[in-house]
């Protein structure tokens, strides 16, 4: 998406350590207009799948899945990360590693938002190596629902999680993606 | 407002230990239709604050602070938990102590996302104590910017958090008032 692609080369800025800071408009302050815009994008992608909700985890998953799920016209489910090795039996949970944070939680989400008749898109800002978005899926599919497809915003192509989940057949798109990125010599997309 | 009673009443459940559960359609699954009429509401009431950003803390406030910022068309800041007790110089922060989970943690925003121009909403969805709300406004002051007010979705206006800010002199808009609450004789709205 030009747009995003963009809105990155300008607002964002690659950091050292494989990292890229886009948090003047998608994970800190949230431009809640621009994002509206992406919400759309999303809604023209996945119009024709059928979708009854929209997945995404905490925290900064929640602003543009909210924004994107009043074009569908359904309910977000927002997964809780929980550091508590008790889980209860009225949750649905899987356990995640963190690149970001380096630490290990779980993924929960009650048993009462995700049923078998949902077909369910799953929105999350970044993919890079796809831990959380294996998560999210593995806990959509354990409540019976069809996962349609997962929408990202920025998706980082030299690591392996999107591959990763195409290849098992998941229907992945995301709005922009990362060929390559220094902090010296800039971003290129695919 | 209504609408946000009637909701309560037909979807909220008071379970012992002072706690409305409403993660039906606030704080797991967001209904977000319903959160958009929610985000109409304040803007109907701070239409003429000149509001310039909107902020809130992670991870239950995003969502409905993002749907309102766009009757706005402003952005939204969401503050950000830390348990660390490094904090770093480009942020403003804030210790707060957490009903909900009984815990310490810093509330923290980063310096380039408030300054002194800003004329701020700040949204929540709940306010009892007000113990949130207290460090929110007080790291949108140590910016230099202007709390034009609180928009808040449902006080328990029973603890004192609404009465001790609306006495500073603040203003405290909240769509619901809970004036009393039990897991046997239901809710009591103001």
């Amino acid at each position: 998406m030009k747009l995003l692609e963009e809105k990155i080369i300008r607002d964002g800025r690659v950091l050292d350590g494989n990292i890229l800071k886009v948090d003047n408009f998608l994970n800190h302050q949230i431009d809640v207009m621009f994002m509206c815009e992406l919400g759309k994008e999303f809604k023209r992608l996945f119009m024709d799948s059928g979708i009854t909700k929209i997945v995404t985890i905490e925290a900064s998953g929640i602003g543009v899945a909210c924004l994107t799920a009043q074009y569908f016209g359904v309910p977000v489910v927002f997964a809780k990360k929980s550091k508590s090795s008790n889980i209860s039996n009225d949750v649905y949970s899987y356990k995640i590693e963190s690149f970001t944070h380096g630490k290990v939680f779980n993924v929960v989400v009650s048993k009462q938002y995700l049923n078998a008749d949902d077909k369910v898109l799953i929105i999350d800002d970044f993919l890079a190596t796809g831990n959380a978005l294996v998560g999210l899926i593995d806990i959509v599919e354990q409540s019976g629902a069809e996962v349609k497809g997962c929408g990202i915003v920025i998706e980082k192509a030299y690591q392996n999680g999107g591959k990763l989940l195409r290849d098992k057949g998941y229907r992945v798109e995301s709005l922009a993606r990362i060929a390559a990125m220094d902090s010296e010599k800039g971003i290129e997309f695919c």
